[in-house]
């Protein structure tokens, strides 16, 4: 029989279980409240405005396109709307700059392989997406810390980058309701980001997957939009935007999208070909047509739930818990971040909870290319209703209060 | 301006533009008879089975999981569906055996990722599938000729991968009805396929694409079936299974799947769950609910038209292909192949034919890893009735008697 650990090639030996993958299937048991998972509450789901596109789409005489193979850039229309969407946002673009992946997740995948050789290094802030590190390890990068706003100078990124064996490549960084911390990168933050991406002469990664979720506070330009106003042209500029539908409309359909310089994109839209052909077909065509008919009513709806529930969660967390815990404050999201008292552990604390506290949430340390971390851990508030947060939140910070000894 | 190609991974350099692809464009020219695309046509897609599966999605209790994020190794009812299908092939499997890509290449694209670091060895045919190519370009290869039936010995394939840097790693093949040549691997082929992979302890990726669409001939089990009634298990086995709905059902869906070992699928799917997290699930959804309903009424129907434009191509072949000129007699799949006389060159012929003759093929080149085969050319018959085929092959014939000057 065959020894496989000795064929595979050497970057499958960092394809390891996502933990927040396993902690899903905790979302079965009827016992336990599970602040665990990100994802989107499927009773906002537009469903009926899906309902509608599937049929119509089958009603009417491109429901053979629907079916057939199509373009790797990705479905037209859809490609479209999205230019004028992204107007809106300052991201002045043309068809050509516009790419439609199977959801961000891919398009993250997509950027690894097309920059990182193994040993490159990529600039990523502490914590950052779980995923954002799992599509890049397949790559083997080195990870160095991204401060937006922080004071480390160029030469030391190089001088870092080239101890571990290559160059930094691209700064990685979601600016706004970040997964896991759901903060906010401020717009001297964003700037920074980009005279250093300037400095060093790489690209700049802007994950904009919660970005149409802000409940209060002033929208601050994407990244890319901020270096549209100063260089005059999307393909003059280094940032790469990638954005997705899961949190908006719907993740089941595996449609997310990427805006950026049209030399990137021609090089993204020939990887695509080779490595799956293109996203479906049909569901880029429902995509488009909820997405014209109604965008913006379906991110105000969701918006109202998600908001009303980062309430209830900041204030049960100010409610309950403990002196020497301290949380974020997100103005969007699906996300808070919880720091414990140093010394403490996330997941040790997450086995107890599951034990005796019955509530779910995903431990900090997984999020930290440098393994540090542990005395944080994320929860949602996406999917929870007043009751559970009440109730989640309350037995939490008993057992915490009680592992403090406080 | 960032000059990008400073900071691309080197594996970039091998992403270049698809000649199949870039054909595609001509089928849209309406004076033109295109034998170039390799795509179902779109008349027996089963629109009205699809259209029923999307409704009934939306009618009933499962909506809200259709439209959210499901598992990374696919959606069970429809790996169930595979299970008690591959039985009748002869693939002895388990549940966890199946894994759901979204089409089947990316099950190209991901055999690569998992098996081929730089300079590694992947033995393929001379012509094979160019997109097989291409998917594994990316992990950047070197490639020897794989011939079912030939006399290399191990040790010869040993040295020229220890040349090329590395080691061999798998065999790539189609058995049946490959994609260009139309061609099926008989039994000795198939078994000496194995036993050379079994020398040198490697893989054989079995691409099984045309699989279903056999027209006539006596069906040979597929490569992982040998094996596996060699074996006893599909889990000690060395083959690994690649299959595909977009020949039978609709490709616009991306849904196809692999069968293989568990210790194999369970790396694929860490591997998709950083890649893409999953394949889209309302999509997974409808696939298995058409298949379920009515798998063999729908390949019958695609068999009946196909093999009769089969035969008028084959027959239109031996009417009009001057002396000189041989072509293949597929049992099955969507294409013939067929060689010119030495010296000739396909794509010289090509831009030729779309000037005068006004039909368009693919050119064989592209499909050899050694970039030999200049004198070969690939024609689908799948998208052709009898009238096109008649006049396309007449002129394509009569432009190639008056290139040879007979």
């Amino acid at each position: 029989m065959l020894n496989w650990d000795t064929i595979f090639a050497s970057r499958s030996s960092r394809m390891r279980a996502s933990e927040i993958r396993e902690l899903l299937k905790l979302l079965d048991r009827p016992d336990i409240i599970s602040f665990a998972g990100g994802i989107p509450d499927p009773a906002l789901f537009p469903d009926q405005e899906f309902k509608q596109a599937y049929a119509d789409i089958f009603a009417g005489a491109a429901v053979n396109s629907a079916l057939q193979y199509s373009v790797s850039e990705g479905y037209k229309p859809l490609r479209e709307w999205l230019v004028r969407q992204m107007a809106d946002l300052g991201i002045s673009c043309e068809l050509d700059n516009v790419f439609i992946v199977s959801g961000s997740q891919q398009g993250l995948d997509y950027l690894g392989k097309l920059f990182l050789s193994p040993n490159d290094t990529a600039l990523v802030t502490w914590p950052t997406y779980l995923g954002a590190l799992q599509a890049f390890n397949a790559y083997e990068p080195a990870y160095d810390q991204l401060t937006p706003g922080g004071n480390r100078t160029p030469e030391s990124y190089r001088a870092a980058a080239a101890a571990a064996g290559g160059k930094v490549k691209f700064a990685y960084l979601s600016a706004d309701f970040s997964n896991p911390t759901g903060e906010t990168v401020d717009l001297a933050g964003r700037k920074q980001v980009l005279a250093l991406a300037e400095e060093l002469d790489v690209a700049v990664i802007e994950d904009a997957a919660y970005q149409s979720l802000r409940y209060d506070g002033e929208p601050i330009p994407p990244i890319l939009a901020l270096e549209i106003a100063e260089k005059g042209n999307i393909n003059d500029t280094r940032t790469i935007y990638c954005g997705s539908f899961s949190k908006t409309l719907a993740p089941g359909l595996r449609v997310g999208f990427i805006v950026a310089n049209a030399p990137v994109i021609r090089k993204l839209v020939l990887m695509k070909q080779a490595a799956d052909l293109h996203s479906s077909t049909i569901n880029q065509m429902a995509i488009a047509d909820v997405a014209e008919r109604g965008f913006d009513a379906q991110v105000a709806k969701i918006k109202a739930a998600y908001s009303h529930r980062r309430n209830c969660m900041l204030a049960a967390l100010e409610k309950y818990m403990p002196k020497g815990t301290s949380w974020t404050k997100p103005e969007g999201g699906m996300f808070i971040w919880i720091t414990l008292p140093k010394g403490m552990d996330g997941a040790k604390l997450l086995a107890k909870s599951l034990e005796t506290a019955k509530v779910a949430f995903v431990p900090g340390k997984a999020f930290f290319a440098d393994g540090s971390g542990a005395n944080t851990f994320r929860v949602s508030f996406s999917c929870a209703n007043q009751q559970m947060i009440e109730d989640g939140v309350g037995r939490l910070g008993k057992l915490i209060k009680d592992e403090i000894g406080v």
